[in-house]
C-alpha cells in the first residue's frame, strides 16, 4: 500500500522530483483575482475538509518549502536501483512470455498491451503465481483484481462494504491515513482498535465490534497489517493470527489484509499471512507492487475469493463485484504499467522476495542504523521510547514533549529536519506524545546526520 | 471518455485479447461449491445490482459468447496503427524531454518517472499545450488533474459535487453509461434531460432544473458531449452551445463537457468546446487520450479552474480539491503511462488533431459506408430511420419493433452481428426502439457484411 502522506512528491523534493516546479508561467490561483469564489467546500463533499485528506496536503507543503531539509518522513522506496532501461526490459519480458507462453499472435499482443483491456487485470495469473511462491497462498487467478496501486483496491472493498448508514469499518489505531481517506470517500466511518503490544487488541476488537452492534451499527470489516504496520511497525505473531482468523469467524466479520512491508523483514522472514491461514474466505488480501517493483507503475491489487449470492439467484466471486465498481472508477488498470509489474515478476521467477535481497538489505541496515543512533542518542532518558521493529520502514518515537504540526514545521525551518506527527495517524484524539521515522529514505551518514538534528529538536523541548 | 460497455474487453474478443482465456486453470465460481454464500449484493453497496453496472456485465457476457459475431458494438479505437515500439520511442521522448528542456539530472528523470510523483500529475504543462494548439483552449497548467483515463476524471468530479442527499446530476439522455454508473457509486442521482434535435433541449434543461428546486434538491451539474455525443451522435451547434453557458450562469450549475470524439469529424472541424467560450467558470473540461493516443495507457484529465473557498478563509482551485479525493482513489496516475501520452504530445508537437489523420479518414470512411449501406438496405422503409451525424463513432437506427436484449443475443446467435440496445443508455425507460451501431471497429466489406445481416435480422421482424 502507498504511503500517500509525504510519499507524495507533489510537493516533496519539489525542485528535484517535478519538473513543472521550474516553470514560471504557472499562476498562483491564491494571490489570483478573487473576488468571489466559484464553489465553497462547505458545498463539495465533506471529505474535502476532513483530517485524512486536508493532513496530507498539509505534510507535503510543509516538506516543499524545505527541500533542502533531512527527512524522515516518507515512506517511498529508496531509488537507488530505479533503472529506465529496466522499464523497458520488462515490457519486452511480458509481450515475449504473451507470444512464446501464452501463443498470442504479434496482433493479439499489441491489442492486450494498447487497447482497452480486462477489467480485473491481465497479470492476474503471474500474481497468483508469486503469491504462491512468496507467500504459500493458492488463490484463483479469477479472485485477483489487478487495481491502480493498492489505494484503489483498498477503495473498492470499502466503496462495495459500505450499504449503508449502519456500517462501519474498524482498523488498528495509530492508521494508514490511506485507509482513513477512502473510508471517508464514501462515508464509512472508522472505528479504532487498540493495537497493545500484540500489533491487535483482540479484546478491544470484539468489545468495539459488540459495541458498534449494540448502538445498531453493522461492523462489516477489520483493517490490519500484520507485518510492520504503517505506522506502528507493530507485527502480529502466528498465534494472534489465529486467533484474529476466529474472531472474526465468530463475529461474522472481514478482516482486510494489507502486506506492503512483509518483504522487508529482518532476514528472519514472517508468519504466514492471514490469507493463508484462511480456510473459510475471511479476508480480503490487498496487495502493492510500489515497495517491491515500482512506484510509478501504480499497480496492486486484491485477493477477493468470497462467494456473493446475486439478486437475481445467481452468484459469483467478491472479485467480480469489486470488478464492476472498477469499471466505473479507473475502467482498467494500464496494461502498459501492468506490464513492467508482469515482466519483473517473470524475470524474478515471481519471487519478490528475492528480486529484493538489495533493498531488503538496505532498510535493514537503515533501520539498524536509526534504532542504534536513537540508542546511543536517547538511551536511558526516562521520557524517551520507540518501538523496536525488526523490519520495515518506521519506528516510533514517543517523547514528553507535545508533538503537533507546529512543531514539525519548527524542526523543518530551525533545525533542517522532517518526520511524521502520530496525531495524522489517530481518527480521534492521539499521538500527541510521538512521531514517526521513516527508515526508507536516508542511508548510512545522512542517518546519524538526521538523527543529530532530532537530538537537538529534543534538546529544545527539555529532553 | 472511454466506452466502457462493449469497449472493455473483458470477455469481448476473448480468444483474442485475453491471455488468460486460454489458461483450464481458472476455476468457475458458478458451479464451485456454493452451500452458503459469504457475502450477498443487497448487503453491498446499491450500485452493484444497478444498470448501468449490471448492463455493462451483460454486454461484455454476450459479447464473449459470440467472439466469431461481427460487432458494430464496441466504442474502441482502431488498431491498424497501434505499435509497441512507438510505445518504447514515447517514452523515451518524454525522458529526453526532461532531461534536455526540463533540466532535469539523469537522477531526477529517473525519480520522475519511477517514483511516486505529484498527484495531479506530471504532464499537464503538455496538455494545456496541447488544449492550446488544438481547441484553441488557453488554461493554467495547475488547473489541469492527470487521471487514470477520463473515466477517474468524472468520479473525482462526481465524488467532489455530491455533498448532500439533495444534490443531483443532470445529463443530456439517451447518456453514456460511465456518466451514469460513476454518478451511482457516490450515491448521486442522474436527473436526463432531453436532446432533441439541436443535442440538448435548453427549456427541457431549464424545466427540469427548476423541477427539482422545487422538490427540494440541489443540480449541481449537467454534463454533456457537446461533440458526436456517446450514443446519439448528435453535436450541438455554436449558437446553442452560447445559450448553454448562458443557462448555466443563470441557473447557476456547472456544466460538465466531456470531449472524446470532437478530434474525429468530418473534416470540417467542430465548433469551439464550451470550455473555450467559457468566461465565468462554469464549465469543467473532461478529456481522454484514449482514442486520440492509446487506450493502454489510461490516461485523462479534467481541467477545472474553478475558484473554492475552503474552510479555514483560504481558497485554491478545483482542481486542487479534485487531487485530494484522488489521493485517496489512485494516489497518482502512473508516470510511465503518463510519459507514453507526454511522448506522444512532443512528438506530433502538441496536436492529436493532426497526428490522427489517418485514425480520422478511417472512421470517416467507415461511416460513410455504414451511412451508405443503411440508405441501400432501408431507404424509404417507413420504420426504420436513423441519425446521420458527421463525425465520431455512432448512429443510431430506430426501428418498428422492440430492440431488447433477448434481440441482441438472438441477433448474435442467429445472425451472428452484435450491436448495442439503446436501453443501456437510458436512465430510465427509453430506447426501446433503437439501437447504437459503432463504426469504429469493422472497416470496408466487413461492414456490408455486417449490415447485410443485420437486414436479415430486421427482415425477420417483420421490416
Amino acid at each position: 500500500m502507498p504511503d500517500a502522506p509525504f510519499a507524495d512528491p507533489t510537493t516533496a523534493d519539489l525542485t528535484a522530483m517535478d519538473p513543472t516546479a521550474m516553470d514560471p508561467t504557472t499562476a498562483d490561483p491564491t494571490t489570483a483575482d478573487l473576488t468571489t469564489a466559484d464553489l465553497t467546500t462547505a458545498d463539495l463533499h465533506g471529505s474535502l475538509e476532513d483530517p485524512a485528506l486536508t493532513s496530507m496536503n498539509f505534510l507535503n507543503e510543509v516538506t516543499s518549502r524545505f527541500p533542502e531539509a533531512l527527512s524522515f518522513a516518507p515512506g517511498r522506496p529508496v531509488e537507488h536501483f530505479f533503472d529506465l532501461e529496466s522499464v523497458h526490459h520488462r515490457l519486452r519480458t511480458f509481450s515475449r512470455h504473451l507470444a512464446e507462453e501464452r501463443g498470442l499472435s504479434d496482433e493479439e499482443v499489441r491489442r492486450t498491451l494498447c487497447q482497452y483491456g480486462r477489467t480485473k487485470g491481465i497479470v492476474h495469473e503471474l500474481v497468483a503465481r508469486h503469491l504462491a511462491r512468496d507467500h504459500g497462498l493458492t488463490v484463483d487467478p479469477e479472485a485477483v483484481v489487478i487495481t491502480v496501486g493498492c489505494q484503489e483496491a483498498m477503495f473498492l472493498v470499502l466503496r462495495a462494504l459500505r450499504a449503508s448508514e449502519r456500517d462501519v469499518l474498524l482498523s488498528v489505531s495509530p492508521m494508514y491515513v490511506g485507509l482513513t481517506g477512502a473510508a471517508r470517500l464514501v462515508d464509512l466511518p472508522v472505528l479504532p482498535v487498540a493495537a497493545g503490544s500484540a500489533g491487535i487488541d483482540l479484546d478491544d476488537l470484539t468489545a468495539t465490534i459488540r459495541a458498534a452492534r449494540a448502538q445498531g451499527l453493522r461492523p462489516r470489516a477489520c483493517y490490519v497489517m500484520p507485518d510492520f504496520a504503517n505506522p506502528s511497525g507493530l507485527s502480529i505473531d502466528l498465534t494472534q493470527r489465529r486467533a484474529l482468523l476466529a474472531l472474526a469467524e465468530r463475529e461474522s466479520i472481514l478482516l482486510l489484509e494489507d502486506n506492503p512491508y512483509g518483504v522487508f523483514h529482518g532476514g528472519d522472514g514472517t508468519p504466514p499471512t492471514l490469507k493463508a491461514l484462511d480456510t473459510t474466505r475471511r479476508v480480503v488480501h490487498l496487495g502493492s507492487f510500489a515497495k517491491t517493483v515500482l512506484p510509478g507503475a501504480r499497480v496492486g491489487y486484491a485477493v477477493a475469493d468470497q462467494r456473493v449470492a446475486t439478486a437475481d439467484g445467481g452468484s459469483g466471486l467478491f472479485a467480480d463485484q469489486l470488478s464492476k465498481i472498477k469499471s466505473m472508477v479507473t475502467v482498467n488498470t494500464s496494461p502498459i504499467a501492468q506490464a513492467v509489474v508482469g515482466g519483473a515478476l517473470l524475470e524474478h521467477d515471481f519471487s519478490l522476495e528475492r528480486a529484493n535481497a538489495r533493498e531488503r538489505e538496505i532498510y535493514r541496515d537503515n533501520l539498524d542504523r536509526v534504532l542504534a543512533g536513537l540508542r546511543s542518542r536517547f538511551g536511558g532518558h526516562p521520557g524517551i521510547t520507540w518501538s523496536v521493529p525488526t523490519g520495515g520502514f518506521f519506528v516510533c518515537v514517543t517523547v514528553p514533549f507535545t508533538v503537533d504540526d507546529a512543531l514539525l514545521e519548527h524542526s523543518a525551518r530551525r533545525h533542517g529536519v522532517l518526520w511524521t506527527p502520530m496525531s495524522h495517524f489517530y481518527s480521534a484524539a492521539g499521538g500527541t506524545n510521538s512521531l514517526r521515522l521513516s527508515v526508507s529514505s536516508l542511508t548510512g551518514p545522512a542517518i546519524d546526520d538526521g538523527l543529530d538534528r532530532l537530538a537537538a529538536l529534543f534538546a529544545e523541548q527539555g529532553c
